[in-house]
């Protein structure tokens, strides 16, 4: 069933109107019908099953048949830190990281990115990336996507328990980390992954004063992209939240 | 250091000639020098350690340094049988497939498939794109890239024990699979995942006649390309081999 997020005072009692984006997209994209049901979601964590009753481009209005809480949310909640990527590589992290379970992407700026903070309009680009892979995988809240920050903020500011993964760490890995306290039984905990060039020894050892795990991904150097879905898919694999 | 595969007889005794694509790499886009050391791989899990000698965009030599089993190489033996998808998304998964350590790719035509077998030269574009993932990513083999079949032939014909991961099936997840004989302990498997569209139900339970284990992804619905690499991580993390 096709599913929106939309906002919450669209939803009165058992009536619902869309408007905007979504009622054009119903009309126009999906060409519904009246008595259609599409999924409704006010980002609350709830999903509502609507039946479409009358459908013009600008409104369309429908009436809630059933209210759930959305089965898609994951137990854990994860925070993706990212370091600022070119522009593709950044929207494949935020539209995968948002099907696997991400529930906030922290862009940040480290020493060695080469990308500057982004436009509004690309801003706007990422959210709606974001809105869209949450509503195709089954997601019932949206991910939350941060503001760009410095490196030392990211170290400062985000949820502990966190894990910095470093390619050039050697001593530990990512299962010896997640295997004991403060990881086992966690609610929440962060990921922090560096730009294309990798983070410098100066900002590894900066995080690790600030008490962020560092760890490995093993035998083999993956790209700046690839490490957070990989580190995302074995996290929530090691927490029964992937099959 | 910068790696290149090479075809076995440009290595004889302990000097290396170059030529052609890498000899011109390593000259005009690397623009490196006589003494400077690189590595060169020859497709059977050596690595060998090359002081460059004398350069030229057409040949450039090179003494054996060091030989040593290549680390990259993983002990499972994954098998991605992956159904066609849009060039952008296939090439994604071959890319990533080889970074997180696939040792073949194979790609087939599903029912639901709606891209056309590849031409040559699209063949050729994939065989490129591994081995520069492979190259960049310290694989020590080359992820061997099959010719397209029939989903027949893949589950009559993949190595076993195989998965296929299917969005509908809600009694078993890969978790439960990967726990129990015969997947503990194996030293190759095969993952088959759909295109676009997902599996229809005949070709699961065919798959499933063939003995090839159903699972389940969990709760939210990733896109073609995200749950092949997303089973892949996780098996190589459960495994031990993704840190």
């Amino acid at each position: 069933m096709n599913r929106f997020f939309i906002p919450k005072d669209w939803i009165s009692g058992d009536s619902v109107q869309l408007r905007d984006e979504p009622a054009h997209q119903i009309c126009h994209v999906l060409r519904l019908k009246p008595s259609d049901h599409i999924t409704v979601l006010d980002n609350t964590a709830w999903e509502y099953e609507v039946e479409l009753e009358t459908l013009s481009a600008n409104n369309v209005y429908g009436k809630v048949l059933k209210k759930r809480l959305s089965p898609g949310e994951p137990q854990l909640k994860i925070a993706l830190c990212q370091a600022l990527l070119k522009a593709d590589k950044f929207e494949l992290v935020l539209q995968k990281g948002t099907e696997l379970g991400v529930s906030a992407f922290v862009p940040f700026i480290s020493e060695r990115c080469v990308v500057k903070s982004p436009t509004q309009s690309k801003v706007r680009r990422w959210q709606k990336i974001v809105q869209e892979a949450a509503e195709q995988s089954g997601r019932g809240l949206l991910p939350t996507l941060h503001l760009v920050v410095s490196f030392a903020e990211v170290c400062r500011l985000t949820d502990r328990p966190a894990i910095l993964l470093w390619e050039e760490e050697t001593d530990r890995c990512l299962r010896d980390i997640l295997c004991h306290s403060p990881f086992t039984g966690t609610k929440s905990l962060s990921i922090i992954i560096g730009p294309e060039g990798g983070f410098p020894i100066m900002e590894v050892k900066y995080a690790a004063s600030k008490n962020i795990a560092v760890a490995s991904l093993g035998r083999r150097v993956l790209r700046a992209e690839t490490a957070g879905l990989a580190t995302l898919s074995a996290i929530l694999y090691a927490v029964g939240e992937l099959g």
